[in-house]
């Protein structure tokens, strides 16, 4: 069986588990206070052409998040996000569970817009509901879109207005520098976003997250949050030489670029047989509508994420491509859909 | 310098690595629904022979006592420990910030007797103070000081009684298994506790702890409780495959074992020469007290921790061995303190 | 100015404050531990024909809620609630704050129905999301509508079979009791749900809500949780008298009747007038829909809540009553509307 | 039996209810916007002299102490207290259920020195314990001790030394002003503490506890964190009536006078028959020691509060005076005591 089902069915960049082994026995400082998370560090700062912004590695996502969310938040405030976003559904209640409402606004594609985000203020007026203070969005998004920089820019002014701390959510990163229709570079976030998570774990890595304030005065004490969240690991050089490995020269967008080409080739193929997509295809995440029995068929060889019914007889799923599949077997799929 | 500070200094057993580089590119299923969680679970269940227990992989120590404790107590329960516990002082609040009060008891020498849990349930009687529900003990203790069977049984006799949750942390598990005044076999725990975390980080893993639930009961929907903490791993393959190198085969011992005979050649070097030690020697952690000069001198070529001044003059201090001590810097260390 | 805004802009029904004063010199055990909580609850038995269920009585309506819920629910465990629920937006996110997502499904009406409780359980699906476990209804709704036996069995019948605690708030449980419309009694809810509240605050007391627990496992150790949340009044006879005034006679239904029928009195103004409403009127809300210039007018005497402009020119607002409405200003209310 | 348990057996000076009777049907606007708790601020900013502070009304001590705390600290922040505070033992993990590690320090008489919160300060140095951000005390303490003007100013200016917030639990606050030994004006406490409770419970209200924020910049946004705690009276102004009564005229502190009388009477009777005492007396609460068979008798008549065993034959209690103790029952008791 070949799986299309996520971005984290295989290990690493072969660089990094290199690299690991041969740092292996070299004694290092503990809780990321080591050579490696600085060279990271530095690194991603480069890139991102920031000097002044504050940089630190947590294991994953759903850590990173409600880590990130519970340090920046007093009590009684809480967080916008679309619906669909992954902190809303997909994290067991993690925020909740750190004392926060998510304040969900149903969106179209995944993205949430200013006039979403004013519709939340409106209706949390007073101290009888909570404050809002915080706006999440992730890009790409959960479905895969991407925002535009103009979108991006819409939503900063309007949490600068409003006094909201700007939270972006970059499991994907890599798959969103690197898409076709991407008009954000790395170096824009700084002036976009307050705080910004790179994701590491779909992007090449073991697993890792590098959380980015850049307004700085949010990180204070932040690492008494990750300690206290559990994200502190021991051996925190682990997490430095992976984002030293993928953002010392170009390997981040390497993955990120190959992973959307895969994408795309098998979009071309499933467009070219006149199957539509339940999403508009941005990133590394497709979401097409086949008829039951052709889904029926692919399922004998292809693994795929259900995403919904569409009707009594058309199924969405979610087909996702990294750095780590192989294009034999993208063929193979691509063969199979032309088949069908 | 060599460091002498702590057991997480190093990466990882080197057959660990070798394994993680040979499986690289092979897909699993996420979230530790895959073959090598299996197979770790099957090699543990074997060594302690143990059929009917209930095993999770998370990341980290932290992670694994917060995660646990909050499962396990209802809102308004506590957990009762000794006030040197790692939960009480060095997690920075993180059980108190799942809600619940740890019960700190006075003890010597880090170990927690039945009159102290006695002692705690004295003073909390009614709904007007928390409900101690769960006892916490680490083996070895904080201070490198282990538990005989007999005290192990007595607290789990009293916890029988007072239907008290009996959590063993065994971060340092190797170590306690091979200690030489040991006599708990690691198939004896299953009769001892209801909960087990078998440490992976301190005893020859890049990352990870096992913890095993005994008394299955409190394992239900505890997945659910990994998610929302942040504790799942995407690829949880990484923390099967660890694991089951370690207890494939007889790996984990004699990492164990590795580390306790270092630390007994350098104890033997300082009991020759009349140091004295704040705490009996017991496993792979030593807390000599040295004269403040030859501490000087020490500190140029070694790092170790500082753990409290004893008098004006003297300091003692935490030495630790692990599986990655180079027998080589052992000797150094012995060398310098035969001279000072 | 006149106010309609809400039902608890008075004091208590007089025989309350009375027997306050004539008990106030007589010592009582603290904590609800009293002989009139014990009569109180004596009382509230009689009146649900129910002899085998558990009462507390705590100080307000987002205490009880909190508490509730917080109590019965494990950690990752959510509860199901209209989007119009009390706990979901009027609470500042207390339940949130306690640790649990409040699973909002949009409703009519304010009224949960068995397919919206399916619809959350459908995408419930896994530990990747919180577990839902509660649900949770009001009656009267925040809307002032109702709920019908049918509606209520249905809604049981469906937590009991998947196995969920079912709550209704009641926070003012006297209208609903003797709404035109109702139709279920009192002594109906011990088989309809698991916890119910019956609200005191807004039906006459000066504060307080009685908590029953029909289903007596529910709230083992729930002294427990409501001290902790702060909901412990010391002098807990004053909930007791309270309690004891409303329910040894029939005093808690004659007020709630007052209440509906002075609603009612100015529905059938409204409605003669030709204005709609925005709910159906059942209970003692009433929520108008004015010509703003009308709403104008009549705001220069009465004091309304708003509700929502219903379009360019009208408003819906809400108009409340209660046992201290003054049938001299239910009057001048009617004139006020006959003029307009 | 007449009761010397607690200072929270009867009700409320009279004045309280009549006014409350007076004002019943009088319509106010909710949750604390009246004009009664308007009043009451001003007449406590007076006898504070204290123009710029933000006082708000809770119900009770436990609410007040957990809202206070968790609105003012970071999630990974702790407070220092003595080990005997009430925060530490009698509130169920209140404190711990918003989050927070109350850091408890062993201390004599109940009172915190500088010292024991230097030394809480030296044990937790870095991000992997709490971060100590407040000191909590009592006055009286719970032992009925006293603080000196001189102890609380050293406190005071640790705690701005440390950048620590200082809070002051004055829940039988009218017996501290009006002790004997007391040597704080109630116009001084401004310059003492950042925040501070005054006590209504158990000095003559009902309930309610008026919380003080002298650091005003501390109280932004305390409405949110009351609703969210469900420390939200909907009818507010039944704290403000109780405030209003107690500090327009001088009715507190008469009332805190005449309770610490009634001690002073039962004091010197005990000394005089030469049992001694636990603590040293110094305002309502008493804790002399009796031998086994004198208490035996006593209790035939008496109910007293059980403290500890003394040795085997000798028993210390607690004797609570109060505004509503009659002098009558306190000649009964010490007749008693003088026949024993």
């Amino acid at each position: 069986m070949i799986s299309f089902k996520n971005d984290y069915s295989e290990g690493a960049y072969t660089g990094i588990l290199e690299k690991m082994l041969e740092q292996n026995t070299i004694q290092n400082a503990g809780y990321g206070e080591d050579i490696h998370c600085q060279r990271a560090k530095k690194a991603i700062e480069k890139k991102l052409c920031c000097e002044d912004c504050a940089i630190h590695f947590l294991v994953g996502g759903t850590q990173a998040n409600l880590t990130v969310i519970s340090h920046c938040l007093k009590p009684y405030q809480g967080v916008i996000a679309a619906d669909s976003g992954h902190i809303n559904v997909h994290e067991t209640g993690a925020i909740e569970a750190t004392g926060h409402k998510v304040i969900a606004m149903p969106c179209q594609y995944g993205k949430l817009s200013v006039a979403d985000v004013q519709k939340a203020l409106d209706i949390h007026t007073d101290e009888h509901m909570v404050q809002p203070k915080m706006v999440y969005v992730s890009n790409p998004t959960e479905v895969g879109t991407l925002y535009t920089k103009k979108e991006l820019e819409q939503l900063r002014d309007f949490c600068r207005e409003k006094d909201l701390i700007f939270y972006l959510d970059g499991a994907r990163m890599a798959s969103a520098l690197t898409a076709p229709d991407n008009d954000i570079a790395f170096e824009a976030y700084q002036n976009l976003v307050d705080i910004l998570y790179i994701g590491g774990t779909k992007c090449g890595a073991l697993f890792g997250e590098a959380v980015v304030f850049f307004k700085k005065a949010l990180q204070k004490d932040f690492r008494f949050s990750i300690k206290q969240k559990g994200a502190m690991l021991a051996k925190g050089w682990l997490l430095g030489i992976q984002f030293e490995t993928l953002f010392e020269n170009h390997v981040y967008e390497e993955l990120g670029k190959y992973a959307n080409d895969m994408a795309k080739k098998i979009e071309r193929a499933i467009s070219k047989k006149g199957y539509s997509f339940a999403f508009p295809h941005c990133s590394n995440q497709l979401f097409p509508i086949f008829p039951d029995d052709v889904l029926k068929k692919l399922e004998k060889e292809f693994a795929f994420t259900f995403w919904e019914k569409t009707d009594e007889k058309h199924t969405a799923i979610r087909i996702v491509t990294s750095w780590a599949t192989k294009e034999d077997n993208v063929n193979k799929l691509i063969e199979a859909i032309e088949r069908s």
